[in-house]
């Protein structure tokens, strides 16, 4: 018999990133929506009203008439999915840690706090350890847990594994980002018909001195100690509508060959895999071998989970570096939301929302 | 008094290439139109009804009725501009030179050679020299000269006055190069709506091994030593019309400070805008400092001869080189057709097509 | 226990609607396919290697190493899907019918024949009655069924509930049709970048002229007397990939209420929905409330089986007709592939591939 | 000799259609702009450091310095251009003219008020005698007078040489719009990218019942008698930069022959043109003869004056009404800014603004 689902909210759940959650929670086999939360304009009304949807597919019609509630704490949830803007995500997912609720956030505001584990399930599972501590020195019932920025998230999701084996000490990357990642109505059509922005305020800062050290950085119990590689970033965003695309150039501390690299692509088998998690990718990578691959609109939906899976092509030699190659994947799927939701998968599983939901990682093994 | 316009003739007028000659044609001062040549299949035909014009403003009327000539020699004219395809260019070029024309041309196929000066009138006029050697070892009347790639041209403009005082070591360059550049029809809209594909067939080779060394290379009277930095490409097609955007970073032989690099772009007066060229823009690079510029919409017709210049931005340090940048610049102009243009004015005013031709020259000083 | 499935095969399998048949064959309930075949230049050739695949999803693994077979009779199957050119569907499509195979055919060539279907499952199902008079006539084994043009599809489509009801006088249609809708490479980026093309070769004669009047027409047992009203069309190719956008202003023989016209639509249950033949949609027609909608976009995957549903939407009182609305359908499903597929179940279920293929339908009614 | 310079100011100046008035009105012969004038919010700041500038060329070196106003009266000037957004444009365009300003309004506000002109030059410039009419009643000094919609002032004005000559009584219109008509930031590139909107907020409303029937209507003397015919528009949204296309289709009073409408095309030289201002294309309707055309991108700059003249073509029968044929024209430039700049100019022509001002028609004329 099936554990009980464990009850979600999601807060900020009109918005872009907010309507994925909601798309990607329909028929998920752990989690079951309790609650939405918006902001003051729109807390009260249905959501139909409030939300203008524009994923395809519709909004899902059971969650049509279901009354937006403020982003406070109180309703009967477990965990709370964060899709807030910067603007406001600080405080409210204090609040919400605070009142006992685990907190998966997407926002920005805590990702570089020393005790807030920035995740990728494959990449820093041990990072969660951050937890107990987060916990013990906030004095909080709940957590914050957070996944990396878009273009962040498929960089090093391709790297990781290059790095345990052969050790990365520089990384060159340029991207070619949809224009989904500046949410809605984010980017003017003015800005982007017909043209290229080569600009993404705060997005080289994060991808060059934040994200990508502290995701690959070693948690030696107390604290995560930054991986010490330099990483020189151009952000560009491009007339796309979804799916980062990125060209990396990348040196080892031991050079492997061609043959190894993709052999430690394809051989690749991280926690998230081997526990099965529902909204984990099989594989995790995925290599595309031809010579114009990948490419945003034929493989961001790649995967056995679509839009989960980070694909690579086009390895080759660089004469400045080791070798280069391009990395896709979809920027408000894994990128956004369904990082997210991978994460809380890995933290049920893990067992920091007690043993009945852990509970469920049981089911899985079982299968 | 003016001197007597210089007749010239296209090949390959129908393309895409060829109409952007027959457009910066129109009211030059110095060279008039003679001849249009074409493949077998229009040669016979009314230009109008042979040539799908697509191009802004039509195509000019005066031209509508002119027969499309086959593309050999034997019609009035001291020059000639290729827009030949490289399945054909090879061949025709090189009876044109036997017959005595000079050939300034677009296509890829003598730009190698020994002995074919690879140009851009601001960066390596010096190379001209290689004609008086062409001549004599082919024992040809005329001549060929050349015009690099669309994505080589503005690199290289860009690179060329950092190079000249603080010596360049290595390039790194990621294109984001617009759909004009693989001509008409070429790019199929399937390929590139809501994509972008990260590969162009033969590229990436030239930028890094071919045009850059040989465009900043130095002759010493018998030939074109090439120069010895290292190139590494990353060639991306994106849906833009007109405009490559190329994300840059560089390393010198001795650092400059930023300053400094501002500076030798600043001032930057070479040759062909001291000479006053009539296609040569003033200045030969525009500096654009707004944070998220250029841009392809925006700055792709800058400078003061619409298309002809190169832009640059975003001028930083690099974490992995010593800075990074922006370059722009319109690939069918100065890319193609315009900067086999300038090419010709630099010949003629340095008299390689006589000295009534060369009178031209003069009268810029003059004036 | 289920009967064997029904073999089939598919002609110019390697171009784009190609490859919607092979790709909507997958795990089809009823069919498989047994063989590709393609032109002279392909035909043996593996489908991997003469294929450039261009759906999302990747080439189905198991068809890769598949050699392609020439468009010749010979192969076993009981069914052909025609994807070829009209250069030479005619001749091979007769030659198909004549060796006994049925042809389900997206091409135009024998639609206007008199003695042959074109068929719309929902719309017109009594006129297959003309494939027994086809066979009788023409002395065929087999038999040619057609489907109309992309954009004629999804108009006639909604048309049909309130031409049964109310009798259609005037049809105005202005169609904003995707690129998709010219195949591939079809239109050219430099065409449709920034750009509306007021101009699809003989779209407008096949909407006015030619299919409507004939699918709603009348089979009287002998022939289709073709239906009376008459319709003007501008047909005009826009930036969207897929899903053809039409602007409908209706006149009817007794003018109904808005609301009647809303009521047809939503109670239409025509005989292939009743008949729950595995790619009807259920509804047939989609009404989208929003003011807003439909959008290619958000819309065109619309329904129970997605691309196979047309949506309508913006009902609305015409100064100068009776009402005016939007239609919008996915033009390489339901108006190219889907269309020819969900005609060869109308084709099974009713009988026409024998009775074993037919006891498939027996197996959808006891479900 | 000259007459002086007539000043005037541009209120909205920040904004898109502000900048299309900055921009047009670089190098005018007869009007020099004396004050810039904008929101509470940017008033104060100079124009570079509170406009952000996105037409290509740049922002007029001159202006950058300039410090903005707010709306009001105050500042030396004859007339003002108002860009403002409706929210505010309807007292503070009052609040001028009782000052004693001409305004020239590209806002809807006072389009449709009785003593105001709604002004295409070519085609009604006789409501130019409103203008007495609306000082006496309204006890002003100034006046006021507008231009239309973007999308009706191209349809009249292909329209109006035909009533002229035939009388038209119905007409069908459905537009394809560009994006720029809804300012900037207008629509989001994620409601835009690969997809059509069909609805523009207002639009059909305007272009069926109030501008095309007050601008072809007649002027006794005392009032502007609506025309009589009936229009039926659908307004879409399409992914194009600049230039409205749009199908139509007209019946006639009397139903003239194709080439009577051609011949009333091609021989159209309405008053603007015989008095030869400024920015009045010569013709004002450019015939394109090709079957594809006119196309957006290839004939939006169309015009002796770019952008200022309406393109046709496709003319040909209509089953359901006498004619159709295409329209198309540039939205931001006579569709806008340069409507009522040419509004303006015959303004002064016809001594509205004083006989100094009015000289500069005769030298004009004597030229």
């Amino acid at each position: 018999m099936s554990p009980a689902k464990i009850k979600v909210g999601i807060l900020g759940a009109t918005g872009a990133v907010g309507q994925r959650f909601v798309q990607l929670l329909q028929g998920h086999p752990w989690f079951e929506i309790t609650a939405l939360c918006a902001s003051e304009r729109s807390a009260g009304k249905r959501y139909a009203d409030a939300c203008s949807w524009n994923l395809r597919g519709g909004m899902p019609e059971a969650l049509r008439d279901v009354i937006l509630q403020d982003c406070e704490p109180g309703f009967d949830a477990q965990l709370v999915f964060s899709a807030l803007p910067s603007s406001n995500a600080g405080e409210i997912e204090v609040a919400f840690a605070q009142a006992g609720y685990g907190v998966c956030s997407n926002s920005s505001n805590h990702r570089y706090d020393a005790d807030v584990p920035l995740l990728i399930p494959e990449v820093n599972p041990e990072h969660l350890g951050l937890l107990d501590l987060q916990k013990r020195k906030r004095g909080w019932e709940g957590f914050i847990a957070t996944n990396p920025n878009c273009s962040t998230t498929h960089l090093v999701s391709a790297l990781h594994p290059l790095h345990q084996r052969f050790g990365i000490s520089k990384v060159f990357v340029v991207t070619m980002q949809a224009i989904s990642g500046a949410g809605y109505p984010g980017v003017s059509s003015m800005d982007i018909l017909d043209n290229v922005v080569p600009y993404i305020g705060g997005e080289e800062e994060k991808m060059e001195h934040k994200e990508p050290h502290k995701l690959l950085g070693t948690f030696d119990g107390q604290e995560v100690r930054y991986a010490d590689f330099v990483v020189s970033a151009h952000c560009n965003r491009v007339p796309v509508r979804n799916g980062h695309l990125e060209a990396v150039s990348v040196e080892f501390k031991q050079k492997p060959s061609q043959e190894e690299i993709l052999q430690a692509w394809q051989s690749y088998q991280p926690l998230a895999q081997q526990l099965k998690l529902p909204s984990a990718p099989q594989p995790a990578i995925v290599v595309n071998p031809a010579q114009d691959r990948p490419q945003p609109r034929l493989d961001r939906l790649e995967g056995s989970v679509p839009g989960m899976a980070t694909v690579v092509g086009r390895l080759r030699p660089d004469p400045l570096f080791h070798y280069k190659f391009m990395v896709l994947g979809h920027n408000t799927i894994r990128g956004a939301a369904g990082g997210s939701l991978l994460n809380a998968e890995l933290i049920v599983a893990q067992g920091y929302l007690g043993a009945e939901a852990a509970a469920w990682a049981d089911v899985l093994q079982a299968a």
